[in-house]
């Protein structure tokens, strides 16, 4: 039985009921073309909640590893970001991790319609603790590869090469990003990273847990800035480049100054500091010269006040979500 | 039915008809405490000629990939050298050579009995085009994650991750060490590295190959030396360190250098140029600190001069298999 129009492209999400991956999902099924969209993810660090309000009938969900799903369908786009992306998660997880991201690409690449795109969502962590700020892509980074973050950052990265070694032996049509810090809605309450580390926090009246002095930096990208970038780069502009190309926000803003105007917007919160998780990169931000070059005209627009107090909305309309996570 | 004495060691190498892996199967038949010796080679890059010699009853060849290698044993301790090493072999088969590695290691952590001993065999290209000569285990190294080496580069990279990362969650018994160019006897005669070139070339009367000026550096270790070294750090001394731990020759040769040894005592070969291969690392030298403290009295004994006449004549017994390579 053909559920799909077969004029249309098959689309395959690998990671879909992720923060970024469902936000990908509504984008792509806002495409006219796209016949069938399958959103593969274990619900390991996704969540139903994040799809919940789709309602379109070319969507599919399928619970399901990426390494291990069986399908007879071959697809004509492929976007692989199923991974922890979070240090607490894939450290209590590393061969999982690992498992996820190589095993995941080993999958998508048999389920890959001949000449089919395969879009791969890299990270800032290939650059691993940088020697170089901002870092362009031609940086070939600082990673610990025996180290306590290595199961992302290695990787992200051996899949990186993977992907860059077929285009280069098979001619594979691909695209590659390295995202940079992202936030905003759907993130994960117990995600553990900064924003949503403090926004919880807030919210539950506990003081902000500040990892170190605070004065480490990150780049914070609002995530719909950064699937708009997203989107062009894999299948909206007309690009012959197949990256790696890094997207994110260049504004650099220090740890503690996200903790600050939280504690301000909130009315006051007390700020707590805790040590350093190992191998913690002091400074992370993207060289942009090369994204503002393939996609002229996409930038991050949305300021970091306004995108913490989307954020911070969003979490407060979505406590239910909160106290069940916090109480499980 | 019980093949073997069940109070002896089980062991398995993976790659064990290959150039290094043959002569550590040798070194283990040694031991008196090994009741099985299980050597896995799909003899892609592994010959069974380097396994001919062994009548031992304790030791068993399986043709298989590692990867995909079906037992019902557990093991003692596992040997993983099932990799290309050899840049041309992995540039032309880069995904295999993904799987091998880190395929190979999430299957042989499956293989491995409870509280055994997983023996690693990593690279010096983990360090990449270095930046800092010579290389300390602690240098994080220089490794272009999408360029035409990266496939052997990042999937060594991963596989230590994974074991340390095994090794930090689950308490993996571990030793990694990181290789430095090795030469001997039992090379490939189509290898495609340097020593072997220059002898099997001088040997058919043609001119030696140079790519580049020649300046280039490697540090070669003679197999006899690196293979003490190994069973040293593996089995048998009594050490309390997890590696990473380089071994190699710290004594750095010119490229150029050893094609003029290799003529003189051929009484004269032509020494031609071509253009180096791409991203070919200028320099690779061990630090060899670490080595000197962990394998007390340990050394390469054997000058190069000494290694590069003993291998020229075991290639010149060979010369069948030379032949039998090129009319291929």
């Amino acid at each position: 039985m053909v559920l799909h129009d077969k004029i249309g492209k098959r689309i395959l999400v690998a990671g879909g009921a992720g923060f970024i991956g469902s936000q990908l999902c509504d984008r792509l099924l806002e495409r006219r073309d796209v016949s069938l969209l399958v959103c593969v993810d274990n619900l390991w660090t996704g969540l139903a909640d994040n799809i919940a309000h789709i309602s379109d009938p070319r969507f599919k969900f399928e619970l399901s590893d990426i390494e291990t799903f069986q399908t007879s369908e071959r697809f004509d786009e492929v976007y692989h970001l199923a991974s922890p992306a979070s240090p607490p998660w894939y450290m209590a997880a590393p061969r999982r991790t690992i498992s996820a991201n190589l095993g995941g690409a080993l999958r998508l690449l048999d389920l890959l319609s001949k000449g089919g795109r395969f879009c791969f969502f890299s990270t800032s962590e290939v650059y691993g603790d940088p020697k170089v700020s901002p870092q362009p892509e031609s940086y070939r980074g600082s990673v610990d590869c025996t180290g306590p973050r290595s199961s992302y950052d290695e990787s992200k990265r051996v899949t990186e090469s993977l992907l860059f070694e077929e285009r280069r032996v098979n001619g594979l049509d691909l695209r590659v990003t390295r995202l940079f810090n992202v936030y905003g809605p759907r993130t994960r309450v117990d995600d553990g990273r900064a924003v949503s580390n403090f926004i919880s926090q807030a919210l539950n009246g506990e003081p902000l847990t500040v990892y170190g002095d605070g004065l480490q930096t990150r780049s914070w990208g609002y995530v719909d800035d950064i699937v708009e970038g997203l989107a062009r780069y894999f299948w909206r502009d007309p690009i012959d480049y197949a990256g790696p190309l890094n997207i994110g926000n260049d504004r650099e803003i220090p740890v503690l100054d996200v903790a600050k105007y939280i504690s301000d917007i909130m009315g006051g919160c007390k700020i707590v500091h805790e040590p350093s998780p190992p191998q913690d990169p002091t400074n992370r931000c993207p060289d942009l010269t090369l994204a503002r070059k393939i996609l002229p005209g996409w930038e991050c627009e949305v300021r970091y006040e306004d995108g913490v107090r989307m954020t911070l909305e969003w979490f407060r309309e979505n406590m239910a979500q909160v106290d069940k996570v916090r109480n499980a």
